[in-house]
């Protein structure tokens, strides 16, 4: 076999073989496959596509490239679920314990965030103490005891994926369906979970423009699960603005703190309860939705969801005295106001630019080297249709240096106003 | 500037400015822009084409990228012609001396093959004392005295070539109107001549083909030629069979020889004559292509093309005893000849693999360090169309070591015969 018929083959629009395919991840990863072969080969990806088929076969290629987690000593389902990503988007923190607290499992591996804000690794960072380094061994026998817990991913889960995604961010070849889904669907297969909810995010503050891109990159990780026997289901959700109201890493477990007690931002509170009614379905613990969402209001009214992320946070080695006193969490120096200057109805908010804001705060990195600020970030009162005065809060903005002007001036115009109410935005677009 | 965006743009269909060549160009010459993302950015390029303006481009870049050739003390107008190459393509060799001596003048760089057979200066070569290589004012002196010099191309000349044809080459970048034409180009147009004949070859032994990819390819050309202000046109010439009889460095200049003396194979010199009045009226010799082909046939009837030959020959050194009694040039120790085993008309001739099996005596090279043998190689007398019966000579072959069976099945295969003549091969399908 030789590469450079395999991407002839790919430029010509003929379809991979598993063989064609294994080929150039195996010498992609031992580096036998020179970078400048693999860029032409993505590029011709990029423009021609890939099947259901070739595509799975690249994942299993790339899950199969490093270390698979075997959780067959954990008793049950394994659930897992992963966002394409989007401001403000704390979900597990939250959804994790209402879950496991209603008896599924979830044994996840996840990420650190580069851009916006930090990843779920980086927000849980923020609570004293908090371990996110397990032994394989600690990880399953304390899923097996309280049914969860959350780890960063090792660097031996499919290191083909570090390579690609390095190539593909300096070669114009990220915006590619079948690439994007691999890259996900990889690491979600060799993370071990027997089931996957993906909420695939569309909109200014998400990778995917629209809800028609979205689906087809949801549709594409589900044949991918489907060929692979996962049951793997999907929820498109709307990212034009925000999701809950913070945005950075302390602000976000508070938040998620406060759904936990039943007091969320109603968009992220109905996120969670969405995304928690599928995955007590795929763990079979609840025949039906309907079933699910009961037991999900209840694990809330009764406490019991946020008794689990207590004892979530303990058993990570996290101060637990943050948790039942919030206000102990790492706090800014200052929290500045950001003053509404237009009256009128808000029609359109640049959830990226509320991203970067943050970002620049400290809250995200800009490089992988960059050192998070966990109590820094922003409040963002305000959504989409609501109709704000002259001198209304629309940001709380917490900050530990200076704000510049500029800086000011990008996060009004994050906002733009209207005589009228524009078309109203629905969270949950569709469930697959 | 940024080359991830320039590839960006190319991926998305964007017409690429003036500036964003440049700079890629610049980029990829100096070593500045690493070798992956020029190979992303030409697999881009091979799948979204280019424009006329921005195949223009490039092939400016990348004349400018090195060394121009300045032939302004050369007075009038020198003319310059490229063949995309073909098997038996020896017309430089006869086509020069023939214009030369009717008064154009021609300053000639040319290249070395890789290949079936060797190029222009490989063929040269194979005369004994022949010099390839004179310095630019001997070379310039060389032309305004007896209008005719032929040299290798220096290696200051369209660096960016080479490094880009290296990298197409294993990158599956090849196939591209765009990038062969800029290639091709930017050679000619550094190389310095004021009108420029292009012979774009299709069929089997070439690298177009059918005669409509091979007119896109003189299209494109001739657009870079009129947007550079050259007078620039072109043939679109049959390659389904040899040019000529003659497959070898030694045997190709002893047809030339013979064709300058009226003897030649029919086709090749018929060849010469389109070639020939074309740039007669490039070079503004002739006013129009019927007085130009009178000009040319006088030249070889009364025998100042031969003249002209010897003369150019002398002037570089050559050995012109070996012009005079062509039987003193480089001889193989074997001719053996190939008989016919099939009565019937020969309906069609692989002529890529008459080239391979050439190479494969010893008249081409596999790998650019390997050394030509100037004795050996193929004369192979029957065209398409021939009737042919048993025991008919079909090739003589010239070689130094032994035959294999396989090697003499190969050659054999080459040739197809029917009861019935299949369609007649035009040679010259069209001229721009």
């Amino acid at each position: 076999m030789r590469i450079i018929e395999i991407i002839a083959n790919k430029r010509d629009g003929i379809e991979l073989s598993e063989e064609e395919i294994q080929y150039w991840i195996t010498g992609l990863t031992n580096g036998e496959i020179p970078d400048y072969q693999s860029s032409s080969l993505l590029m011709a990806i990029v423009l021609n596509g890939m099947t259901d088929m070739e595509t799975t076969h690249l994942t299993m290629a790339m899950m199969h490239s490093g270390d698979v987690m075997d959780l067959s000593t954990i008793e049950g389902i394994k659930v897992d679920k992963h966002s394409t990503g989007g401001v403000g988007d704390k979900t597990s923190l939250a959804l994790g314990p209402m879950v496991a607290s209603c008896g599924a499992k979830m044994a996840k591996m996840s990420g650190r965030g580069l851009g916006h804000t930090g990843g779920t690794i980086d927000k849980l960072e923020s609570i004293p103490g908090f371990s996110v380094t397990l032994s394989q061994s600690d990880f399953i026998s304390q899923v097996n005891r309280i049914s969860l817990s959350i780890v960063g991913q090792t660097g031996t889960l499919v290191p083909a994926d570090k390579i690609l995604y390095a190539l593909r961010d300096v070669t114009g070849t990220v915006p590619s369906i079948p690439l994007i889904a691999s890259s996900i669907m990889s690491k979600k297969l060799a993370a071990g979970a027997n089931t996957i909810l993906l909420d695939v995010k569309y909109g200014d503050g998400a990778f995917m423009q629209t809800p028609v891109q979205a689906e087809k990159l949801a549709k594409a990780m589900i044949a991918i699960g489907e060929l692979s026997q996962r049951d793997t289901r999907a929820m498109i959700t709307d990212m034009n603005q925000p999701l809950g109201f913070a945005i950075g890493n302390a602000l976000e477990v508070k938040e998620a703190i406060a759904t936990l007690k039943g007091n969320g931002p109603q968009d992220f509170t109905e996120l969670c309860y969405q995304a928690g009614t599928i995955m007590l379905v795929q763990a079979k613990v609840c025949t039906d939705r309907a079933d699910a969402r009961k037991r999900l209001e209840d694990s809330i009214a009764s406490g019991a969801a946020f008794e689990k992320f207590k004892e979530f946070v303990a058993a990570q080695g996290g101060d637990i005295d943050c948790i039942d006193h919030p206000e102990k969490l790492p706090k800014s120096k200052n929290v500045t106001p950001l003053l509404n200057r237009e009256e009128g109805y808000i029609t359109s908010i640049k959830a990226t630019q509320l991203g970067i804001s943050a970002m620049k705060l400290g809250a995200g990195r800009q490089t992988k080297d960059d050192v998070i600020n966990p109590a820094v970030g922003l409040l963002v009162y305000k959504k989409i249709g609501d109709y704000v005065n002259i001198d209304d809060v629309l940001v709380d903005i917490h900050h530990d240096s200076e704000l510049s002007d500029e800086f000011i001036q990008d996060l009004s115009s994050s906002f733009t106003m209207a005589n009228q109410p524009g078309q109203p935005v629905e969270l949950i677009a569709k469930i697959l």
